[in-house]
């Protein structure tokens, strides 16, 4: 069975065929947050504090880190997104006991993160293009950590599930060369938006399969992508996300503090027989209560953890 | 490709591998509805149009209609139920135009059935057990319909889903033997409820897929019956029918009147590739925004319809 282990400081996360979806919670990332980016320009970190607390209450087992801002001051990501990497990461695991994705373009603030992360982070990203190749195998090398392989190369992204299924095996042999395991990529099979392309949700559920039985690999993807441009997006992502894992998906980077995905994702773990005695179902529907009475998400899953997490609630159910 | 077709006198439903997913309406049936029965006996067929009006209206391509009332004046159900499915049958094919599923365990009330209704109607249901093979089948032949096939014997249910599947070819050659063919045999694998057996879910995804590839049949069930016991069924349901889609599922019957389910199927139409330029998504969205304005679901569906249907309303976006 393909096991990638990912470790913080005091906890242990797998992503596994048999193991509960493991969502990666996307929030922490100013790219597209003006807002955010200004913040941090500042030295303001509450938002990425708030982001990271409310993120894991509500469900994430990892958190995505993406220190991808462009400041005002200084417009050269090489130079300003190591310190800021080291910084949040530093912050984040002060905060939260989740393991850590550490994500970026930029080698130097892969690295400054993988320097800072306590435990086995995953690294966000490789692709099949020959400079990352060479730049991101070698880091995930020396710190013996998993990465997601994004299946673009050089020649950009296909549309053709064959030629993307072709990059990840690119990938996976590249890594093998470096002493890598498979077990160690989490391939991204990229997540086309549907209302662009009408057979981006198929070809997504038969590459999973695919990247599943011959490759034997754990998947993600960006799951959000897939409504892009469509109406009533959640609904749409709340019946992707269970497809995709009927299909063989394993984790997903998303967007956790949404009751509509995250209920779909504990339904589906429930009936993939990854939620012994149903107990993960019965403290989220505690939530959803919570909500039908007025809650917010966020706090009816504060809540619902300070409790003693969904767990604790089916043991009170019990007694 | 494997196709049902199933007729009304006007309209032609086909269910297949690249179709919608087919919506079998199951509300008219007095089963475990006392007041319905009790209607029924005193001639009150009030809530049978309520039914199958509402029903069509908030999506269902075929009706179900079961008459298996058992009245205080008469408890032979071989007396009362073939007048009475024949009565229902006329005047539900009086009202709408969706074609008819024939529904009883009493072989009587079926060739009553099948005997008004018109064009070509699905028969639920034949089972593995020798007598219902040999009382069935022949009227399957007789009347030319495709036929519902539940996958258990005279053993009875098995949780094995190796024997289920057995079940189901057993049925496809036995049909064979009467010269039906297997695209008119739409296979019901049976779904047992989650929280009582955790791997019920896995199994039926499995079980669909293995039909599908190795026997090329269609396949429909009983989708409710997956969360059994369990609290927030509907959102349980939400993420077992799009999971039941992506491997394989081409039916079920079921409750449309439910806007949570109804929500999951329409988008997982979408992302099957069975729902051309998104155009009945883009329709259901307005039904969605109207009942988040208030509108009870059957009402907004109503509205939506009578509208043009939902690809009428996107013609009027695109104008």
């Amino acid at each position: 069975m393909t096991r990638t282990i990912l470790e913080s400081a005091s906890k242990t996360v797998t992503i596994g065929f048999d193991e509960p979806f493991c969502v990666i919670g996307e929030r922490i990332n100013p790219t597209g947050r003006k807002k955010l980016a200004a913040e941090l320009e500042a030295g303001d970190f509450s938002t990425v504090e708030k982001d990271a607390l409310e993120q894991v209450a509500c469900g994430a087992a990892v958190l995505d880190i993406n220190a991808g801002v462009v400041y005002n001051s200084n417009p050269n990501p090489n130079e300003t997104e190591p310190p800021l990497m080291r910084r949040i990461v530093e912050l984040v695991q002060g905060l939260v006991d989740t393991p850590l994705c550490i994500d970026s373009s930029v080698p130097g603030a892969l690295e400054a993160g993988l320097e800072v992360a306590k435990g086995r982070p995953l690294v966000n990203s490789v692709t099949g293009e020959e400079e990352r190749l060479e730049l991101v195998l070698p880091l995930i090398k020396k710190y013996n950590v998993p990465v997601v392989a994004i299946s673009n190369d050089d020649t950009g992204i296909s549309e053709d599930p064959e030629v993307r299924f072709a990059v990840a095996k690119k990938i996976v042999e590249r890594a093998a060369d470096f002493g890598i395991p498979a077990h160690d990529i989490v391939v991204d099979p990229l997540v086309m938006p549907v209302g662009a392309m009408a057979t981006a949700g198929r070809q997504v559920f038969e590459l999973v399969r695919k990247l599943r039985d011959e490759l034997g690999v754990n998947t993600t993807c960006g799951a959000s992508n897939i409504s892009f441009g469509l109406p009533h997006r959640h609904g749409i992502n709340a019946a992707f996300l269970p497809m995709a894992i009927a299909s063989g998906m394993t984790s997903a980077i998303m967007n956790p503090v949404r009751q509509v995905e995250m209920e779909a994702i504990k339904a589906a773990n429930l009936l993939m027989n990854a939620d012994p005695n149903g107990g993960e179902w019965i403290g989220f529907s505690r939530v959803i209560d919570a909500v039908a009475e007025g809650a917010t998400f966020p706090d009816a899953a504060r809540a619902a953890a300070a409790a003693g997490g969904t767990r604790g609630g089916r043991r009170r159910r019990r007694g």
